[in-house]
């Protein structure tokens, strides 16, 4: 099993805490993940890097804005499609990748193969990352944009954060945009 | 109103100027983002994730490369599309959102739903961005590439930097490549 | 030529060696960059700002994962497609782009720009950037997803790494998602 999860690995190293005394001691390692396409493809790497950063006891968030809501969309997190055009190396030409079904049946492919690897569907990946510590936030923008309100997310989406507050949220983090 | 514009918000808070003596205060917070991509749904990561650092305080530069040219490209400014592909979960196969016609109508819907949030078209948020200091810089080698001059860009550009500018004046930054 | 090439430019600018003394010294400018898209047009951004970094003197490491591991794989890298879809301004509505032939006739066209601006394809960029002292790494849980073994590798990659080595080896760089 590639990820460790809670269950079996119940004690993953803890995030540093902060010391009261900022100035003697470095602020902890932060990522702060932004998420921003809405493809299972897409998703896994910001999920994997979110994960990975957890693991090796460094604070993790990620921020959902745009095609990204689709992976906290509580009615959408189970039927992502695959963005098979972002692989134009394939042998399929996108001609025939954009016919109907091939995306079902890229995403199911893709499902099968995260299973045989022991790598959790998107909406476990989420309910694991949130209890091993990531917060999960969705762009308040994007939700407007989108027509979404708090009540069609998953449970464990944190909150719904200005692109302000990710800002203040994200001082001194390495920032991914993915 | 989600974001606010030189004329509404006349005072937004100013990035912190550095101090002469750099030994004895931290350097001023400063996104430096990449954009690469042209698409309409592309660009506005960047541009209003711009727009948030610069009402935050923070200093902020974007530097436009490969496709992200057609941002800032006089002639096609007005005229992006949507990149459709980029959703694979949309209810829409991607051989139908193939269609001709189908980008030109997603990009109009989505400049309909842009003006409901009183967020300006892309020609105008770039020119507020520049209003309230975010400087736009163009890459190079892209310019080469894509076979165009200073002339074919919009005017708010402050430059064309080459790979070793960039990196020059991102030192320090928080980096995001969108 | 844009790009200086270790002939032309046999002694690049090294990056700066740690003092034994790291408290003294503040730690060498690092840009660890994630590459995971396998088009043409997409890896190389990657490539071209590992290249520019190492010509700064600054550290520079790829780290090759999901679709970008295309580009290092010994049978796909001189074969690599264009994504298309990646511009929805082109003149082109996608039907056409996805025709098959399209994304190989746009892959010759880009090659044969890159050579005009001197810049060499893919396979030769790698091999340049492993000379300049660019380190090059492979994700093993994308190799594991893609069914690829070491030996599949062009043998510039100096190894395969988990996301927690990944994390080891990127902390305090300037980190890009591409």
């Amino acid at each position: 099993m590639f990820l460790a999860n809670p269950e079996t690995n119940p004690n993953p190293q803890p995030a540093p805490v902060p010391s009261p005394d900022a100035s003697a001691t470095p602020a902890p390692r932060r990522m702060a993940i932004i998420c921003s396409h809405g493809g299972l493809d897409q998703i896994y790497p910001a999920l994997i890097l979110a994960n990975g950063a957890r693991q090796a006891g460094i604070e993790a968030m990620i921020f959902f804005t745009f095609w990204g809501l689709d992976a906290i969309n509580d009615k959408k997190v189970d039927h992502l499609g695959v963005n098979m055009a972002g692989n134009p190396s394939s042998p399929m030409p996108t001609v025939l990748t954009g016919l109907p079904g091939m995306e079902t049946m890229a995403a199911h492919m893709m499902g099968k193969k995260l299973t045989s690897l022991d790598i959790p569907g998107p909406r476990e990946m989420l309910e694991m990352l949130d209890e091993m510590g990531c917060e999960l936030y969705a762009c308040e923008l994007a939700m407007k944009f989108m027509d979404l309100e708090e009540k069609d997310l998953i449970p464990q989406v944190k909150g719904v954060l200005t692109v302000g507050d990710f800002y203040d949220m994200s001082e001194g983090a390495q920032i991914l945009f993915t």
